[in-house]
């Protein structure tokens, strides 16, 4: 390359940097003024592989960092068929009558190879999508649970700082999504269906330790026997389990009708009580920074275990290490000292 | 240092690794031999910080391997006061009453601060401590969980190759060391008291969901209605849990009185029949090779964070990266890339 060409070379890369410079700029002002279609574009970049991309997402949360915060953030977890996006939809439209801006957005891991099965179809929540208070995004996509986490959170960030004061986020009743909403949210809500007879069988027991309240759906007129019946069976499980992390709070187990529009103040007040309590005891703020603070050094040994799987040497050696673990030849203690020596040296 | 010393100093290495050889060899026969002063040696030379030992260590693991890998791996759990010492002691001597050899270790990271709560006083398993065919060891002092789990890992190495065919891990009820005792075993045993009213209170679910058996302790005379009724209370409690990672296998729940000698009968057939069925299944080694494996790679993200935590440049900035993370200064995944960075250049 001669010096004119590098000349041409560096004043494109200035007019390029400029670019993204005021393109980072105008969206960070849109989104601080509310513009959902600047915050769409916003979080589309932080979900993007480009390199370039991501560097403007990354300058554009630094930026919205301290716009962000003063939200409530609540995990909403079931299992399929108990009806989460029209609880999400009708609840979420209360909650905009009551002055709230809301956001959902969304962690499901599987959305990739399933083309969106988590509010992947916003005709789902028609009425919602169309409520100028409230933003819906569908899962990002990603082959792994830690790359769609990371996006979420950041498109939290993103969210908090447009001025949604509630952020609503779904998760499938699968895999480890839901340890992963429960480390991004200050509430979590387990929605639960009213049957008929065993009523805890096919539930992961490790998802009701985590929920702060519990809501039983489809209490629809016809149906309010089965519902007060799985409420009291509730109750009784959630007896069972170990008390709440969060002092003097115990988990309230409710029920609504999302088709008659029933039982939702209940659901509203035990939100409020819950924020208030954790408010007043400085648990929101504490476990806000231990939420942060934790989930730093869980991306940091990715990074760690991502860094050392890209080693050729390690990439050599790793599968007849682990063989000779496998077959019993070495003890795991000296395979994991084998390939870390591969690794530093 | 000059020519001559230079010379001094091979020589009395040389000396020393002679020794140390055989040493290794000395031990390593006399262990095939099953002899338990050789074995309790070795171990204390596997548990033991000094680099030399270190090294004859893992020679004699890597002699011993060939050797072990035969035997039925039985963790214990409870909460305290359920009886662990005085069920061990009984099961044990039950156990080479019928032909087998036992060895007990420990799993207890906080014998370190409490100066061995667990098995550090023989005199809990008097008679067991005098059986030939029974060997027993206290728990592994370390600051870690992760070295204490380490140093009884190996050590189960080193009592199969010495001829122990039934391996006791025995746990307290506390801290994360079940979920260390559940990845070494191949059967998990949960204790459980009979009492008054709420069975279930106090007992964290998650070690329930682990168990593949459970045993009601203390069903001595007089107290037979309670431990039947403990019974029942537990059979109803599993059942509302997700069904066991084992094909066809349903967790057994038995009671027994060990001043009685009653129950252990029983206790001994189910442990049979799970044996038979995960040998038959083809779990009983998949299940050490994935435990293998997993431990295999849980060592080597512990040795990659511990080498980042050692990193000069990591030292100095950490605390103020993590400070900035925790105050929202910048999000999670920037401090993460932050300190990688100061790591890995």
């Amino acid at each position: 390359m001669d010096a004119q060409q590098k000349a041409i070379e560096a004043a494109l890369n200035r007019i390029k940097n400029q670019g993204s410079r005021s393109n980072v700029n105008q969206l960070y002002n849109a989104i601080l003024e509310g513009n959902k279609t600047a915050l769409a574009k916003s979080i589309t970049l932080l979900e993007s592989s480009n390199t370039a991309h991501r560097q403007q997402a990354e300058a554009l949360l630094n930026k919205c960092l301290p716009h962000a915060g003063n939200s409530q953030r609540i995990g909403i977890t079931g299992v399929p068929g108990v009806g989460k996006s029209t609880f999400i939809e009708t609840y979420g439209n209360y909650l905009t009558s009551k002055g709230h801006k809301i956001a959902v957005l969304a962690v499901d891991p599987s959305s990739q190879k399933s083309k969106g099965s988590i509010l992947g179809d916003k005709t789902r929540m028609e009425t919602l999508a169309q409520n100028p208070k409230a933003y819906i995004r569908p899962s990002a996509s990603g082959d792994s649970l830690g790359g769609v986490t990371r996006k979420t959170r950041e498109a939290i960030v993103l969210c908090e700082a447009a001025g949604y004061d509630t952020i609503i986020i779904e998760t499938v009743g699968v895999g480890q999504s839901e340890t992963a909403v429960k480390s991004m949210v200050d509430y979590f809500l387990l929605l639960m269906l009213a049957g008929a007879g065993d009523e805890l069988q096919g539930i992961k027991r490790g998802i009701m330790e985590m929920a702060d309240s519990l809501v039983i759906t489809k209490a629809d007129t016809g149906n309010e026997i089965n519902a007060k019946n799985a409420e009291m069976e509730y109750r009784r499980a959630m007896h069972l389990l170990p008390p709440s992390d969060i002092k003097n709070w115990t988990p309230v187990v409710g029920s609504c009708s999302a088709m008659e529009h029933i039982g939702f103040d209940k659901i509203y007040q035990t939100q409020n009580a819950f924020f208030e309590l954790i408010k007043r005891s400085g648990f929101y703020t504490e476990n806000r920074q231990k939420q942060a603070k934790s989930w730093m050094f869980a991306s940091l040994k990715d990074q760690l275990f991502d860094d050392l799987q890209q080693n050729n040497k390690v990439k050599e050696q790793l599968q007849s290490i682990e063989e000779k673990v496998v077959q019993g030849l070495i003890t795991p203690h000296q395979g994991a000292e084998a390939i870390f020596k591969l690794y530093r040296g």
